[in-house]
Order: C-alpha cells, then structure tokens, then sequence
C-alpha cells in the first residue's frame, strides 16, 4: 500500500513483545494537513493528551510515531515527558520540528515505556522508511489482533487522482465513542490530497460516526482510542476545502474506507466467530432505535446466543426492552436476515427458527427488529461471545 | 423452613425438564397481605402483566403457583389466557378464589406453556402441601441456578414473634431493575406477620433497592423478575402500618433477608466463581458513584480480569472514565480489599499488585475506586465473567 507523499517503517522493539514488528512511523515529505478524533473517556492516555494538546495549535504535521505493547495510560506526568522525548527524537530522525510528531500506543495500561528500546526501536524504523511501508506498520500496531487491517483506494476526479489507504487496529476494549458516543482502537488514514483543515476534519468526524462509532465488541471504551487522517498534498490539487471536485468523491472515500476498516475490527473481535448486523428498525426515532441497537448488539446473552447459532430472540426482545426504547412488544418483528422468526410479539414456530438457525451458521449474518412504533433507525455491527474471548481477557497482562 | 400460616408443595411437572421438581405451591391458610415488584423491562411475560392487574386491584391472596422451565413470556393473549386458567384450577385446588391467585414462570422465552402438564402437576403440588414445603419450592424454581436458595430468620418484637421465610433464584439475566432501575430473578418472601399493605409494599421495595438492584450478573434485564411477599397474620399482632412495634424489626428483617438472598444470586452467577464487592467512594455524588459502580460491575473486561485474578486496574479506571461520572482520573485510588494499588491515577508497583492478585484468588473479595471528587457513594455485588458462562448461555435452548 502506497499514498504519494508518505514513506513509512517499522521495527521490531521489544516494548512488551518480541520476534515481531511493535514500532511503526509514517513520514510526510512535507507538512500534511492533519484531523483527528480521540477517546471520550475520561481517562486519557498520555500520546492522546498529548496528541490533543499539539492539535489545538497546529494542523500541520509531519511525522507519526506509534507502538503496541504498552498503552502509556494511567502513567502520569512521566509519560507525558515520555511523549515528548520521542517527539524530540522523532523530530531529528524525520527532520521536521518536535511539535509536527504525533505519537500514539496502544496496548496494557499502567506501565512506563521502555525508552531505551523505543529510542532503538525508532532508530531502526527511520532507516526503514519506504514508500511500500504502510503494510509494515499495520502490522506493528497489532495487540490481540489476529490479522492486520488495511484499506486502501484512489479517488478519482476529473484532471486528478488522489490516493487513500489507511491501516487500523483493534478486537478488544471496543465501544468507539470518538466525536458523539465511545475502543482500544486505532486508525491511521493517509491520503496524497491537498484539503483545508476544518473540510478534513470534517468529513473525518462524519465518517467515525458511521463506521468505528457504531461497533462493538465488548462495549468498554478504550483510553487509547484515536484516529489520525493526514493529508499530504503530494497530489497538488487545489486544497479542497468543501466546495471543489473532490470533496464528494473524498468524502465517500473516507466513510468508505472507514467502514470497511470497522467491519474488520469486528470481524476480528476478540475471540469472536460471527459478524453480526445489529439493524432496528419502526423505532419511534433514531434516538430511541440507536439505544435498543447499542443495548441487544451488547447483551451478553444476545452475544453468546450468536455464538451457539441459537435465534434466541426472546434475548434480543428482553434487550430492547430494558434500552430505554419505548415500544409495544406486541407489535414488534424479528428477522435472521429475511428469515421472520417474530411477528407481533409472537414466535412463528419452530420451522421459522430453523431456518434462521441456518442462516446463524454463516459468519455473517443480520438482525432485523421493527420495533413497529415509527419511522426510526439505526443498524450497528457487532459479534459473538465466545470462551476465547474469556481466555483472551482473562490471560492478557500474564 | 416453615412460615406460621402458610403451606407448601412442588412437583415434577415435566415443563420442560424431567427428573425434578418445576413447579411449586404455596397457600396461606387465610388471605395474605401481599406485595410485589416487578422487572422494568418493556417486555414483560404473561404471569408477570397478570399480576400486576392482580394487584392494583387487590392486596389479599390466597396461593402463588410458579414454575420453572418456561417462562410464558412473549407468548401473547394466549399467554395471559393461560396464567387464568392455571389460576382457575389453583383456586380450586387451594379454596379460594381465582383473583386470590398469583402466577409466576422462569425460563425459555415464546414458548406456550404445557397445560397438560402442568395442571397435572399442579394437582400433585397441591397434595404435597405441607408446613415445612418450601425447602422443595425452592428447588422447583430453580433453572441454570446451581443450588437452592433461601433465607430465614425470626423477628421478635415484645409479646411477639414472627417468622419471615424466602426462596429465591436466579443465575442468569440478572441485572434487576424493579422499581427504580434492572434479572430473571425470583423471590418470594412470606411472613406470618400481620400488616398494612402501604407499609408491606414499602419495605418490600426499600429492600428491593438495597439488594437485587445492586447485583448484576451480566447486565442483562428479564422479563420476568418479580419479588413477591406475603404476610399470612397468623402470629396475631396488631396489624403493622409502620408506627407500632414491629415496624423497625420487619424493616430489617426484610432488607437482611433480601440481601442474603441478592448475595446468594451473585455467588451462583452463571459460570462464576468470584463474588466481587464493588464499592465507588468519593465521587462527586450517589448519582455519579453509581454510574461508575454499574459500569465497573457490568464491564467484560473487568469481569474476565476478575476470573484470570488480575488486578488489572487500568480496566477498572477505564470503566469508570466512560461511566458517565465526573472526576478527574489523576486523583483516583483503587484498592483490592485493603491493598491499595492505585494512588492519583499512578500504579503503585508489582510489589502491591502481587498482594492484591493474592487477594483475588479468595472467592470473595471487594474492590473500590475512590474518584476522590466529593462524598457519592454507591457499591454494587457483580461475579466473574468465566468460559462457563458462555457455554451455559450458548448452549441454553439446546
């Protein structure tokens, strides 16, 4: 993967792991217009104060640093200090100043950085710097990933083709609430177009709220969570501020490949088998059919039922119920993708449910609730609950 | 355990398992004054809409039928027809009438009641009846639960003694939330004492408040969690409205029977093998505090450290962050029973995590986080989130 304008390495640096890449940095061949959202906890990681902190000053950034293994939260002033020698660091590797280095971590909470390795871990990646090296660093911010994720695409218009690929992790400690609602979850978005900032920030928000902010895996939010999009204008258009050619076809990009980063986060939750579409519809308002979404994609007992290919849906009845949504049960529906297995509040047999029991033994699959009370809607993505994820959590600092 | 008053019996009804007892009687030899609570979820079962029509209109009742297996809920008109009829041949049975009736059911949601079945278990309850019954009711109503559970103890005021006896289940769904805030729980407490209905409803829901709705399991709410308590009179005292002698000594008794029994819930908890206290000191106020217990009881993350017997602090600050409660992380402490490993927000060292993981290896231990924001205060009993669980919850239906 490839965005005109960025180089990028990682290095292996032994910061909690060793025998893979845990330390990647993106370059920027000149200052690149920067957006980003972050956590809205209220406990905050060091590299995301910090973050927030230089991104009040300053749009224009040229380098990011980030690593896995080691979060940098709950480190107290120390880690801030810690943030801000790699940025001094960083600066001189990358030839920029300290303030245009951004820096991110992600992994267990509560430990210093090892900054003797970090500094030889950076060492190590600055002299890896490629234009091919985004796919390396998608690697490196894994934690309990099993697998990197990675979006890329062009976005075309006309006398101009501009690039954007993004990598991105994340499979535990995910509720995104950036922007609005709530994972440790990571994305870095790199595109070769020249934007305005207030236009790239916007269409970043836009495109979190519906894509990472409407997933789940286990309904925690992360201290850590932050997505990052820089814009290198390495392709020398006209710097789209909202009203030129390319801010459709950005838009759409972002959302895009947002979305499709989401769904791989979901995918790859932790210990999880199924992908599962949480959709509600007839709620009395988008409100109301956001909080019956958010309450039956985390239920535990919705989500061990996936698990078990079981169309449960008294759970998932029981669980709109208790969301605060306010409908008639008897006039709710049930749907395992097109398979009816409720109507009106009442079950339609067993031979409905066998067959939405079949559908449950697909990967993907859907949960439609019409909550027949209006024209409300809302649909968000989840998966199962599985022992895997209890051995993945329950082993994870040992 | 026997009630002055009331009798008892329970039969193997076959509802839907085979081998033990599943449903279980109770008659008060005289009208009982009788108060209840129910779950504030939306979808409420059969038994649970048709006692509360019950019991707006009457506060006397003559016997309580329940059973395990099949929860009647989401069944529609049909199973509303089906709580009369049950009531219908209960009242002949007991010698009553049918609106001195009360229906209660815990089990699989959308399934029709067998009422073959369970009139003829219903006859063979009722031929066990006997003073010292309700040991056996407690194990009628039992589903996932793993033990039986009840509670006992006699109240003795000047020139009276009176017994209050309860059973209770419930393993999973549990996040109880009748009257104020969220399990399918049951409860029946009976006492032999004689008592104004205003005064028995307010310290059936004071107790209510201080217990069931301080335990969560998995967050989950059922449709049919209802606590239900009968006074028989059979000890003969001045009725009690709250002014007489016995007011102060059946508050207790209520609230310390209501407890042990929420206590005995936690500690059965689907798969769970830790019963953990979760205390919020210090928080800006009660609202604040029990926002950030709710979200520390009911977090994966932390529920799964609980199992793996982690002191992973920085889940359980995490949790707190994105409650909703106000304060500022940098002054949070968190212990685990008296070992402090958190002072400021700053992890106090492996010295001081070996001794709190030491802790957690007890079955029971407490965990509090002082937000040291002012005087909220709030504490909540949660268990582990363990494999078991998801296997007893993926695998329920089948």
């Amino acid at each position: 993967m490839r965005v005109e304008g960025f180089t990028a390495g990682a290095a292996e640096a032994g910061i909690k792991y060793s025998g893979r890449l845990d330390l990647g940095m993106v370059v920027s061949d000149r200052p690149a217009v920067t957006a980003a959202v972050f956590t809205r906890n209220l406990v905050k990681a060091a590299p995301v104060l910090d973050s927030m902190e230089l991104l009040e000053k300053r749009r224009d950034f040229r380098a990011l640093i980030v690593n896995s293994g080691n979060a940098n939260a709950c480190t107290g002033s120390r880690g801030l200090e810690d943030c801000a020698s790699i940025r001094k660091e960083a600066a001189r590797l990358a030839g920029c100043g300290m303030d245009q280095v951004l820096v991110s971590s992600t992994g267990v909470i509560g430990s210093f950085l090892p900054m003797e390795r970090y500094f030889a871990g950076m060492e190590k990646a600055a002299s890896a710097l490629c234009e091919d090296g985004l796919d390396d660093v998608s690697r490196a911010i894994l934690t309990t990933d099993t697998m990197p994720k990675t979006a890329f695409c062009n976005v075309v218009s006309p006398g101009c083709t501009v690039s954007m690929g993004a990598v991105a992790k994340g499979a535990g400690m995910i509720a995104p609430s950036m922007g609005p609602p709530q994972a440790t979850m990571l994305c870095f978005v790199f595109c070769s177009a020249a934007v305005e900032p207030a236009f790239w920030q916007e269409i970043l928000q836009e495109a979190v709220d519906v894509s990472f902010n409407r997933i789940t895996v286990d309904g925690d939010m992360s201290t850590n969570d932050s997505v990052i999009a820089m814009a290198s204008a390495a392709s020398g258009n006209t710097p789209e501020d909202g009203s030129g050619p390319l801010a459709g076809p950005l838009r759409e990009a972002m959302s895009s490949i947002l979305q499709d980063l989401a769904r791989l986060i979901v995918r790859d939750g932790e210990g999880a088998t199924k992908c599962v579409q949480v959709r509600v519809t007839g709620a009395r308002n988008t409100h109301d059919a956001e909080l019956a979404a958010r309450a039956i994609a985390n239920s535990s007992l919705v989500k061990t039922a996936f698990f078990g290919q079981d169309p449960n849906w008294g759970r998932i009845l029981a669980a709109a119920g208790h969301s605060g949504a306010s409908f008639d049960p008897d006039s709710a529906s049930i749907f395992i993708d097109s398979c009816q297995i409720v109507a009106r509040g009442m079950p339609l047999g067993q031979g409905a449910e066998a067959e939405a029991a079949r559908n449950m033994r697909k990967e993907d699959f859907s949960v439609t609730i019409d909550l027949g009370a209006g024209p409300g809607f809302f649909e968000m993505l989840t998966c199962d609950l599985t022992d895997e994820y209890v051995h993945i959590n329950a082993d994870y600092r040992t």
